[in-house]
């Protein structure tokens, strides 16, 4: 009886440790089964590999990065001022970056979205030129970007005609030279308001077309347009690079064609008073979402025939948009999209509002230099009114002798751009508040100790 | 002593089970950390999924196709001729399609490398402008570049500039840009040798330059470019596109520059006599990888002074190639370089030259039809003296009442492109060679009917 206790209680041992076993080979198998993983796993260690490589929180590795090290891992990619394998080393003395925009105070945010931000591509993945639709682009995009609009509430899409470009860069001159006419008898004059941002003049320049022509300064062109028989081309941004004003067109009549640049109409940046309505509007991710480097933006076309004149120039200036950012470009905007896009802009807001907050607190103490001043609008995708938060601070040098006043930050380490960049006086500088936290970080504390 | 006995056996038994458990856990732990994977499972889950999305070897499904079901899954997109959901239905009666350059032939190829020429992008994948070095060009994927032709021999690359862009096609303006001059008494003619690729034409007229001028037939300017002041431009194709003939610049003297098109010069479809050493080449994955929709080539450049303009051109047109497209134009290389670029132009031969061998078998049948001729050449890629397995069929029609041979080939279900598309007369037409195993098989089947 006891031998006959002792083999049941082995056997339902064992029966039991076998069932174990099996369970838990089972919840193995079925994880990798559920993941499904195969030709993608290698793609995906390496991705990660380099995502967890350490750069002290001060910089980043890239898959693309370069390889100098023995082991084929590509270096850290550090945040201006710091230096050393890991980025850990500040140079107290080095000048901060506040010159360039590029926009990595999204960076954090896609960190936080890591799962959901990130995209495979096949080896196989859109070969050819077309989508199926015969067109270079992509209609599931064209949807998200409609969607987003709607959502944000800062452009009208419906009934609108929509063309891809290389970030809005390709898309500025698409529209110049759709807005141009073909043998008229002088080229189109192509003008902006003064501060603008400098890629209006020297991107026309290059072309030197016979169809147009820069010609500066939108205010002297006033009296020009209503009985001229040339179009008169004017770049209008709104917000405005480098000083953030909601700026309208200066020039009207029926040979004023405006080409508005939304960059930064943004709830990140600015109100959303009301959707724009113009007829040539040009947005980019690069502002939205913080890609700068996916070269991806989007025209808003009312007029059938520039729509047709922009694509034809995008087909035989680049035969469309790169697939790969187009496919990247939607998985970033599906984030954007989802929870109606409060996510990316509460944390964008809230970032560049506290930048802005302090870069103003800071600057008030002095009297030796001012910034721009914006109106508060009613914000319709926050339900409230909004102080602007500007891409970039516009600083002016109140004192008669600083007339370099970009020499005078940089007497504190501090390099803008300056304000003869944008056509206005070196009096003024521009300042990003839109590049990295440390970036931020250095050049708060420079301006206090400067002030 | 039985007693104790069977204790030991029982003792035994536990300790061996949960060492199996033990050991089982770990190794399921062990494959999941060794991969490594957290953030990208999901990318990499949903990529697999639509990659298994069956569409009975007639076509393929991508991430970012249309979404039709209600499953959220992209539809199939299928070659041409084929439909249904699955692809799996062929229309007897529809024209197949010889007339786009898509190089789908090259798609097996990357399916069979599935695991090595996948990218995982992070979502935080290089957002801003710069490359560590400042420059919009990856330097890794420079160095890939220069690699890439000192294995396969078909480019001088030592002490060359590499100017990247959106495939060849946005290079091409930017060499002629490069190469006319500011300020001249007259624009630079821009020529080139009947049959050409009309891109060089619709897109030099679409810039409308004061500096340049599409002039058609480069051998009407063969005595005009000894004493001239101003450049002429003359666009190179070699091998040609439509014709598959090595061609070499037609005018020479100081203003003569020439621009040379090499986007077939790859072991695919032409012998490699010996590298290319011209001022101003340009390449494209497009023909070399198949990857036309990634937008990828680039220039090598002898002098100094045009390198820095095509830079220019290429920072004020669009801010440099897409980062995205670069990252994968980096991996695929990566992959052809492997093995010394054995596989890819061993695969790209043999289906090119079974697919020439078969469309002049059967053409030759017929006197109703003739095809290029190309000289065999000794490869030194392939160490043999090679025929030619050009991109494209250049099919004349030889009866007289045939002037419109496309009308011809159409009345057989084939659709090419008509020979005035190339400048040259329509009893002329290009078929495309380097489509889908499917297509080039429809395409055969048609032309065995035909003849």
């Amino acid at each position: 009886m006891a031998k006959e206790n002792v083999s049941m209680h082995v056997a339902r041992l064992v029966s039991s440790t076998v069932l174990n076993l099996f369970f838990i080979i089972n919840l193995c198998v079925a994880e990798n089964r559920k993941l499904g993983l195969s030709w993608s796993k290698k793609a995906a260690a390496d991705a990660e590999a380099v995502a967890a490589i350490s750069c002290s929180g001060h910089g980043r590795a890239y898959l693309d990065g370069l390889v100098l090290n023995e082991k084929g891992f590509p270096v850290c990619e550090c945040n201006s001022c710091y230096g050393g394998p890991d980025c850990s080393e500040l140079s107290p003395a080095c000048a901060v970056n506040a010159g360039s925009g590029d926009p990595y105070f999204l960076e954090p945010f896609w960190r936080q979205h890591a799962a959901s931000s990130a995209v495979v591509v096949a080896g196989w993945h859109r070969m050819g030129y077309s989508y199926s639709d015969n067109t270079y682009m992509s209609q599931e995009l064209e949807k998200r970007v409609r969607i987003l609009h709607s959502i944000v509430g800062n452009a009208v899409t419906a009934g609108r005609y929509i063309v891809f470009g290389a970030g809005s860069t390709q898309l500025l001159n698409a529209a110049v030279n759709a807005l141009s006419t073909d043998n008229s008898s002088m080229p189109a004059p192509v003008v902006a308001s003064i501060p603008y941002y400098p890629v209006y003049k020297t991107q026309t320049d290059i072309f030197q077309s016979i169809n147009y022509k820069f010609e500066g300064d939108a205010s002297l062109w006033k009296n020009s347009t209503s009985d001229a028989t040339v179009n008169v081309i004017e770049f209008v941004t709104s917000p405005n690079n480098p000083d953030g004003q909601p700026n309208k067109a200066v020039l009207s009549g029926p040979n004023a064609k405006a080409i508005h640049d939304h960059a930064y109409y943004w709830p990140h940046f600015s109100p959303i008073p009301t959707p724009a309505d113009e007829d040539v509007m040009v947005f980019t991710i690069s502002k939205l979402t913080g890609h700068a480097g996916t070269r991806f933006g989007w025209a808003i076309i009312k007029d059938k025939a520039v729509y047709d004149r922009m694509i034809q120039y995008m087909d035989l200036n680049t035969m469309g948009v790169s697939r790969d950012s187009q496919l990247r470009a939607l998985k970033l905007l599906k984030v954007v999209i989802e929870g109606g896009g409060r996510e990316i802009f509460d944390f964008g807001y809230k970032t560049m509002r506290d930048r802005w907050q302090k870069v103003s607190e800071t600057l008030s103490k002095s009297k030796r230099f001012s910034l721009q001043k914006i109106a508060p609008q009613y914000c319709n995708f926050f339900h409230k009114v909004r102080e602007s938060s500007p891409a970039y601070a516009w600083v002016k040098c109140e004192r008669e002798e600083d007339r370099d006043c970009n020499a005078v930050l940089q007497g504190a380490n501090i390099n803008g751009r300056n304000g003869s960049v944008y056509s206005a006086e070196d009096r003024y500088v521009r300042l990003s508040l839109i590049r990295s936290q440390d970036d931020f970080d250095l050049l708060f504390q420079r301006l206090n100790k400067l002030v």
